[in-house]
């Protein structure tokens, strides 16, 4: 292998993991120190090594530095609010059909997990459109989106939805808002005919109000779903789930906007 | 709405759905009829129509012309084999960070179903190759690629990769192989450092057999876990889970790629 | 093993289990035939011989002869209404603090599983007293208890309890009605200072209908909880859980009376 | 209400609940003291109150005085090792057919959670007969047992099963073993003809294990499972699951004990 191509360089963002799997995200600057429970590694050490490579903190403890995946990239979102988990994400991308140059509406953008996921998937060709009408939320998933360079295939809106979204004919709109169920009318009006809505709720009762809400809008095709992630002790010896796991993030539901027969 | 963009062409693939929730996968073709189990339908009367229209059939039942999402597309290839479902495909993509241009690797190709996510991920600029040594699985790939036109972006290799990948350098590579601990030293030879290896097996005994011989291989932060769907009965009133789910598709793991410290 | 205790006398019941995992129940009876999918086997071969003997019907395949377990008699429970499911029942048994000698409450009576359960815990000592204004289900459940000997370890009620429960300082109640909501303080007035309360609704409406409703009743310590049951296949080399399960029955809900402050 | 038959006498057991549903299990006895991180309480407050009644603390905090449960004295039980939960020995009881008056075996003791549920089940008629070969451990399940009343339903056996159980004709035998796939010839040996053993492990190896071992001696109706339960967040206006929850406990495994055909 002596032709590496992918080796770490300034400015790249590393994920840097002890061996006791934490975790630590951090943009490579010549010169500069990393603090860690188990000692100190330099900037300079890691600059112009090969990704994946194994490293040694000054208490000679081990590490390995490692390019984020998008996965530890939502992970690790900086949030003011209550971040869409991967287990939903992968799934969401699926159900809402995106694709590299698409164009993507999404309300509201929150700490921005969902946002650059979008952004990873349109990629330069596509376009991630993302309202809102809080402006520090706006602003720290911008910064979230700058810190992984993906800030130029969004444009944030500071603009409440009740006014309606200014684009129409969007193929795929995703709604994470306290109350989706209001705004069921903006978003049919902003989707192509046929075209995929989603929502994120974390209530049975905001899952029934959407219910009650959609049937007064040309949609089809509901869906109303969870999605469980278990994680298990990678110990081929003694395999078994780990003891705990998370039990609920959010209640996923899916729509597609329709045109009545007008026979 | 005077100016609708997204209207059914000829050679689109529509998915038809009746209010009973079945789904037909048609290519629209003039002049053609589409027999349903509640009356017939004319591709003439739909060429044209926006996506979202509902139609009726010479019985004067409804049905909607979709245009099909990455789910539905998944969901509805044609199979020889186990595929993979929609709900560990879409946690697989966010795992392996594919992204589009990216090129990333699979074995096997199977009925193709990743192979078809991938190859939609990647977008017109990637690339997904993609190893079997079953000439009839590739071929039934090759058609499922080709009835949604993406089989330009896949290379099909006929090829057992006991004799190991041609490529090296390679981002992601997922194993959907009935024994991948066989292959674990293929695989990291393929994968660029610091890159992601993904697989899926069903029992638990595989996932024991991965475990112990990826040990032996420079691969690191192994994750072992599964993935639950549950869908709920979309009525506001009473709402609840449906009576039955999928109870197991396969246990996915997946490992990075590293370069062990040669202090 | 000379001594054996435990054979099949006339007039048990017995599990007849075929090696494709078929059940049947059969009163033993000198001189009748059992007719399988599998052939024919006689009572009086199985009449005197011990508990757990394998038979071979005249087609020569292969059968066991089982004395039913409580989970056996429940699944196979003659119905006319859904039924609470073992799952559910061993951890409402332990929620309701069931034991020998209690006397136990319960309402409505339905196809009679949980009254069967209860009937059994109690043991001879105890007593279930059960109410339902539909005489054709405790008709049923009267029948499903005689058919295992627990009738009269049943009172059966033929009563609406909007009018009230005839009892006062039982130690345990069990709901399972539409609408539990409405009976709260009925239940309440039946129940003895810190005793329990359970229910089981299969809506989220109705637990959210319940929750609103017993705040305004002495009842303290409320649980919400669901109950999932996985089986895999007992395949020691390829050990997987099963391909589907019950995706849900029902939400269980508990509360204990309380005696509020009156300083 | 003025014949309250039930409160709280000198020598029982309590569980004091706090508002925030801390529990704290005394015994009462005249003239003590309750140190609870919300102030104090004093045993004579509480005796002859009835059960089920609020309390004020010397801060006036609230606190519930309730008799507990059989899940209540399971989840609160001393252990030194891990004990088997409510969720996995309700459904073992069913499925081992525990019942009033019936004797029943169980191997190892361990902290004597089963131990004290089986106890409870069979009554002052039955019996409870479990093996132990860790003196230390039998003695913390005799107190376990002592501090519940329920000692006189029990046998504890110091002695290694290796040599075998010195019972026969049992109905109903549970194994909470390292290594249970050893003793099942000493299991069937033990039991009654067509009678039930139930086995838990936390590992899909000993599943394995047990799988394979199973198969030489006379046992069917082999049976795999695993139980999860999930809580939710007891409020009307927003219900949903918690945030996290209990992801594993152990596969439960169950068979019959049978007679093969000697025809």
């Amino acid at each position: 292998m002596e032709n590496i191509l992918r080796r770490v360089k300034e400015n790249d963002v590393a994920m840097i993991v002890s061996s006791d799997h934490k975790h630590l995200f951090v943009r490579m600057q010549k010169g500069e120190e990393i603090q860690t429970h188990r000692g100190v590694l330099k900037h300079d050490d890691i600059l112009g090594i090969p990704w994946g490579s194994e490293l040694r903190s000054h208490l000679d403890m081990r590490f390995y530095v490692l390019e984020p995946t998008l996965r530890d990239l939502l992970l690790h979102i900086k949030r003011k609010s209550q971040i869409i988990y991967p287990k939903d994400i992968g799934y969401i991308l699926l159900r809402l059909s995106i694709a590299p140059g698409k164009t993507v509406l999404e309300a509201g953008t929150g700490s921005g997990s969902l946002t650059l996921a979008l952004a990873w998937c349109v990629g330069p060709e596509g376009k991630v459109i993302s309202y809102d009408r809080r402006a520090d939320m706006q602003n720290l998933a911008r910064k979230n989106l700058e810190r992984v360079g993906l800030e130029n295939r969004v444009e944030l809106k500071l603009r409440d939805i009740e006014e309606g979204f200014e684009e129409t004919e969007i193929e795929a709109l995703f709604l994470d808002l306290p109350d989706p169920e209001k705004y069921l009318g903006q978003a049919r009006a902003a989707l192509a005919h046929g075209a995929v809505l989603g929502m994120i709720v974390p209530t049975t009762n905001q899952v029934s109000e959407i219910l009650r809400s959609i049937s007064k809008y040309p949609f089809e095709l509901i869906d109303v779903c969870e999605i469980a992630l278990r994680f298990y002790k990678p110990v081929p010896e003694r395999l078994r789930p780990v003891d705990r796991m998370v039990a609920h993030t959010g209640y996923l539901i899916f729509a597609r906007a329709v045109v009545p027969f007008e026979g």
